[in-house]
Formats: structure tokens, C-alpha cells, sequence
């Protein structure tokens, strides 16, 4: 069952540098198997085109390599605690994606302009604050985990599926490994279109709160009806 | 003939995501047979690279499926709305290509700056109001078309083939499916351009009306000579 | 003979899509022959994936096709001029190429803001007047081509290969056809980097005039160095 | 010996136009044999396409060619400063590539805005002054060397391994060829991300030292833990 997970793990970060969101080793893709409480993950600094799903770590939630002849990605902490935290999620992704991240380094969440925004993430995509020294040179990787959770402890990670961290970059999840990376791909194009729309247009005002419902509903809950009936 | 139909569309969706006009799912093309009152159009959320002419879903006028194993396009109710409305069109596209989207997440029209758009839109391509909370909680997509419908009642659709619809994106349109794909091209770059442009001088003004007069008829009406003989 | 030269003007043709300067049909690309004064152009319309040498127009210099299955390209006229007054040059190029048509429609000239421009192009790339409607209304693409034969009756049409038609696009040409892409493709890259480093800086000034004549003298002139010994 | 060097000099500078850093023929990577003190530069003006390893010409830190049928890149005299001034680089690359290039003729460093900059660069890579009238009319490309030397003589080239040259471009070095090609890339989409960054937000301030700190050590020095062990 462990071979099935790294497989979609290993594809999963296949489609990193496919949709153009990462240049060299500059992301990370896991997914969790909720039964045993184990995580597949990328391994660190090790090339896109020279993996396979061998390659593979197998980690658990307090951060112990289970199985894998690597290193985990130097992320794991961030992505243990977030899966300790929200059982709803199933896969995480991280990149230096050049477009959310250029917002993650302005230190500005990316308010909701359009549909294209509404259809995948309900309202502005939250942009937590740096760090403090002490956090940075404590259990960073960790801390950051941390930071993430306490933001959304009060909030819905399922309608709010990314988030940027201050002069860092995004984390994005979703039920599985490919669901976030959908997610990540999403942040992007809408990162994107959020800052050449402020280009155009630097008054521009966030889109209507019914607009913004409408199309969140209308792909997400019991009365969506975008997409095929899932089978 | 639907089978000829199907085929067309099909083609016609394919040429999204090879313009890059498209990521994931985001796009539609419809086309049709004006003999019947029967148009094809692309299925909802299936992928690119898994459509074959045969998912083409057939609609009649009335929105209702004819034929077809799959749902069609979410947007179809707009679609309707158009063919309804304007008999001089045989094909629609709707995107949510980054820069028309940008600029409809704006909220702006995109005025004519020069002879790139002059060629093929005449004057500034139109950013229609966004939706009523009354309007989306109701037929949402059928009031988009109702939207566009009521703006070009006293208006030219074939001289302007292309709106932007506020915090949505960009409907186009042609004589039939490939020509509606290529207004949505066109509009795209035409976007790209204008946005750069007003960044480049933020004082720029639109072209000379003889320019844009002098463009648009060497390619379209009686004495148009851009181009080779129709055969 | 012409074979010969239609073959490297078909060959220079493609190579604007190749170099992402055109999008369909916009662009065209010609060679003029001295000794018989005929040059070979792309036909007006013609798809760049279907072109073969053989649909390339022999044109005189008043203009008449004199072999060729299909219509010249609409620019035609604006070629005859710039060949007439200029005989230093052995072929022409027009294209919308995104961002140095963003320059064109903003109506401003390209500051030599580096070397990457000083090395290709000596002082600022200018950009001509829009047409007036009298001459719009006339002999329109002549026109355009007695207009840019203006600006340069008393400037070297070697040392600024290029040219902004305001509120239209660019002309650049060069010893022969491919020497003409090589400089549209430098006015593409200058234009990027030009808009993008106002975008950075709004306050930046030319470079130095001592580098500017540098790195132009260093690839042109008899004491040239940059690149292989021609043999 | 220089066989293999050739070869790995060769295959480095294949790498600019795979990562996009390259138009044409603009740019060059050399890599320095430090018990020969010969290094293995690109020709100048020949095409990538067309390269082979033994096109690499061989000098020697007084600029002399010492191996090879053809002339070194123009800007060999820069290389040799470089290598002279600092033994702990073994790689050194320059390139006109956009991003990097467009901030240089903005005359303006790269503040460390997030951890994609920390990662690989220590702080605010410096942009360098123009050359003097009397440092251009005379050993152009040695005063370039001598200036990017002079600005670094009481700082770590190791920790920032890049700079740019005002009017100019950038220059990247690395501990070996490869390496240097390494940061040419990281130069550049940290020199995109930045100047997104401060279109999205004009008032952005660099990183947290403490930041800044963590990320560059995290990957470098004697407790760095990104990536795998070294064999």
C-alpha cells in the first residue's frame, strides 16, 4: 500500500515542474495515509528528472523517517504539523511558485477579483506575518507549521486551500497530493491575474461577496453541478 | 452532419489550450447548426487531453440535452442566450485567458490603441456590469447571456466579437467555432498589449478613429484586399 | 535565380514564429535582389504552417507581382518605399511582436537603456508619427513607407535598423532577410527590457553616450571585434 | 585534462539557452583549471546550436589563447580578472538575460525581499557603477573585471555569488562552471520575483535579517541541512 502512495506522491511532484511552478528543487509534494498515520514525501535537493517513486520517503507524524534511502524534504516539519492539525487534508504542496510568491514577498494576501479565484478559494488568500527571530532560529520549519495552524484555527482549510507565508512562498492542500497540487496551480494563475488586474486598475475593489458564494457553490457542497457526477 | 458538427467543436476546444488560452478545464467552445437550431458544445470539467469528438454534448435551443453521454458546459445557458439573440453568429468561446480576465477583473473596456485590435475589433471591446445579487442567486448563467444580450441590442456583433464580463472573464464569438477561438487570440494578445502599453505611458490615448476605420475595412466588407480571394 | 532567393525569404519567415514574434498571419518578410530590383515576399493571409518557398511573391520595385500563385502580403507598398529610398538595406520585416507593438501604441521611442541595445542599435529607437487621415485614407501602406523614409532622409538607416509606427507596430530590417529577423528580434528583447526596467526604475536615464558608442563600434566598423573573423 | 574540461564548459554553457537566460548568441560561461591556471571559455558570436566542445577556446589568466580555432568571447579580459582576484571560484558565466538585464540598466541592486534570494545570495546583490568616458575608451572589458573586483575586495564572493553591471547585465561565478550557471538562473527568477513584488506592493521592505540569515545558512556552511549528504 506504501508502493501505491509513493506512486501518487511521485506523480504528484511530476506535475510541479510540468505546470511551470517550480525551477530546479524548489518545491515539495506529500500525501498521508490516514490509516497509519504515514506520510510519503519528496526527497531533499534531488532533481525533478531524476526521480522515480522509489525515491520516495516514508515519514510519520512526529517527523521520524520510516522508510526511503534519502533525506525528507527540509519542509517536513511544516507538513507534520499541518496534517497533525487538520485531519480534513490529505495532501500538501509547497513551491517558489513565481507568482505567488512575488505576493508572499510583498507581504500582501491576494484579495478575490473574479470567479476564477471564487471557483477554488473562498475569499482572500491569507498571507501570514514572518516569522520572529525566535521562531527563525528555533524549530523553524516546524514554527512555520505552527504559524499556519494557529491562523487557521478558526477557519475553514477546505474553502481556503493555500496560504502564503511572509518572504517566504505558498503552501497549498487538498484531499490528496494531486488535489493540492491542482490547488497550487490555481494560486498561481490566480496570483497572476491578481496583480496584472492591480496593474490595470489600482483601484480595483474584490469582487462582490454573492459573485464570490455563487461560484464557490457552484462547484463545492451538496448543489454543485460543474463537472461530471462523481462516479 | 452532427457528427461533422461534433467534430468541428471538438477541433475547435483543442486550440484553447494549444494558444494557451486555457489551464485545466477553464474553457468552452460551442458551434452551431443553424438548419436544426442544434449546437455542440464541450462537456463540463473533462480534460483536454481526454476529450474525443464523440463527449461533444448536443443542446437545443432551449438548453435542453439532445445528445451525448456527458453534461455540457456549465456556461451553456449563456451560450443559448447568444444564439438566441444574434443569428449572425455560428460559434462561441468563453476563456478565462489571463489577460482579457485581468482586465475584466478590473472592470474595464480595453480601448483601441492600435491597429492589432483595429484589425479585427472595431472600437473599444466592452466590460459589461457585473451580475445583481437578484441575477446570480437566480439563473445565474442565463442572466450573463441576458447581460450581454441586453448591451449589444443596439450594437454591431460581428464588428465587435468579444466581451469581457466584470470579475468573470471574456466571452468571443465568430461565424462558427475556429472563428470565435480566433477572436478569443486576438483579444488575448490585443489585452496583453494594451496592458503593457498603459504601463509603458500611462497618458496613452486611443488610435485616430480614420486608423481604426482604415484597419477594420481592409480586412472586413465589401473592399476589404488583406488576405486571398474567398474561393 | 529567384528560387534561390524566395527559398531564404521563406526561411527568414518562419523564423518569426520560431522566435515568438507573431502570432496567425502577422507578420511578413521580404528580399529584395538588386541587380534585377525584384524581391520576394510572403503572401498577405497565409498560414506560417502551410507556407512553402514556392508562395512567396516576386514583387518589382512599382510594386507589380510579377510570379506567384497568391497576393503579396497587404504591406507590400511600405516595402517598394523603404527598398527605393534605401539602398543599403537588402531586406525588410513588419510584425506586431507584443512588446515592441506596446511601445508603438503607447507613441514613445525606446531610450538605449544598455549595451544589449547599443550593441545592435546606435541611440533610440524612434517611433514615427501616426498617419494623418488624409493619408490614411490614401495610399495608406505607401504612405507609411514615405513617412518612415522621412524620419531617416537625413539619419543612417545601418546604425538604427528599426523602426515604431505609432499606434501600429514595428518595421526593422538588415543586410538581408534573416539579418532583418536578427534585428527584430533585438527590438523585441530591448523593448521588453526596456518597458520592465521603467517599470523598476521610472526615473532611469540613457546610458552613457561613451558606452552606447562603445559597444556599438565593438561589433560595427572596421574595428570591430565581437565575433569570428568573416571569411 | 582539458578535454574534460572543455567538456564540461561546453555542456554549462548549453544549459543558458535551456533555461531561457540566452537570445542568440548572447552570453558565455568558462571554467578555470586552478593547477593549470587555464580556463575554457565559449567562442564568441557562434551559435549554440552549432557548438561542439572543441569549439571551447583555451586561455591562460594573462588572456592569451593558448588552444582552439577561434577567437574567445569578447569578454574573456572580464573573466580573467575575475579568476585572478578570486581563488575560491572556479565557474564564472555572463549573460544579457532579461530580468537580471532589466535591473541592471535600472541601476539598481535586488533587495533580499524572501527566501529564494536568501537561499543561494546573501543579501542585496549590488549593482555596480557605469564605467568612466576614459575606463571604456580604454581596456573596456579588464576595467569591467577591475570594477566588479574593486567592489568586492572586502566582501565573500562565495556568499554572493553574482552582480550586476549598470547599463550592462549580470555576471555570475560559482565553484565551478555548472554552478556558476546555477546562480545565473537563481539571479534571475529572483530578479523577476523582486520587481513583481514591488509592482504588487511599492512600499515592500527586504527580509528580516534573522530571515535572511536562517535560509543562507540552512544550505551553506558547516550545519547546513538542505539537501542530501555529500558523497
Amino acid at each position: 500500500m506504501l508502493e501505491e502512495l509513493k506512486k501518487r506522491v511521485y506523480k504528484a511532484n511530476m506535475e510541479l515542474p510540468r505546470h511551470g511552478l517550480v525551477t530546479f528543487t524548489w518545491g515539495n509534494v506529500s500525501e498521508i495515509d490516514r490509516e497509519t498515520g504515514l506520510f510519503a514525501i519528496k526527497p531533499s535537493g534531488v532533481e525533478y528528472e531524476e526521480l522515480t517513486p522509489d525515491d520516495m520517503v516514508i515519514v510519520d507524524l512526529e517527523g521520524n523517517v520510516v522508510e526511503g534511502h534519502y533525506r525528507p524534504s527540509s519542509d517536513t516539519a511544516t507538513h507534520v504539523e499541518l496534517y497533525k492539525a487538520f485531519p480534513q487534508i490529505g495532501g500538501i504542496v509547497h513551491t517558489h511558485s513565481p507568482w505567488a510568491t512575488s505576493w508572499a514577498q510583498a507581504g500582501l494576501g491576494i484579495p478575490c477579483y473574479g470567479t476564477t479565484h471564487a471557483d477554488y478559494m473562498y475569499g482572500e488568500i491569507p498571507c501570514v506575518r514572518c516569522l520572529t527571530k525566535e521562531e527563525i532560529d528555533g524549530a523553524y520549519e516546524k514554527n512555520t507549521g505552527l504559524l499556519i495552524v494557529d491562523y487557521f484555527k478558526d477557519k475553514d482549510v477546505v474553502a481556503m486551500p493555500a496560504v502564503l507565508c511572509k518572504n517566504h512562498g505558498p503552501f497549498a492542500w487538498g484531499k490528496d497530493a494531486m488535489d493540492a497540487v491542482y490547488h497550487a496551480v490555481v494560486l498561481e494563475e490566480v496570483a497572476k491575474m491578481a496583480a496584472r488586474c492591480r496593474m490595470i486598475n489600482p483601484d480595483v475593489q474584490p469582487a462582490p461577496q454573492s459573485l464570490q458564494d455563487k461560484h464557490y457553490l457552484r462547484k463545492h457542497g451538496p448543489n454543485a453541478y460543474y463537472g461530471q457526477e462523481k462516479k
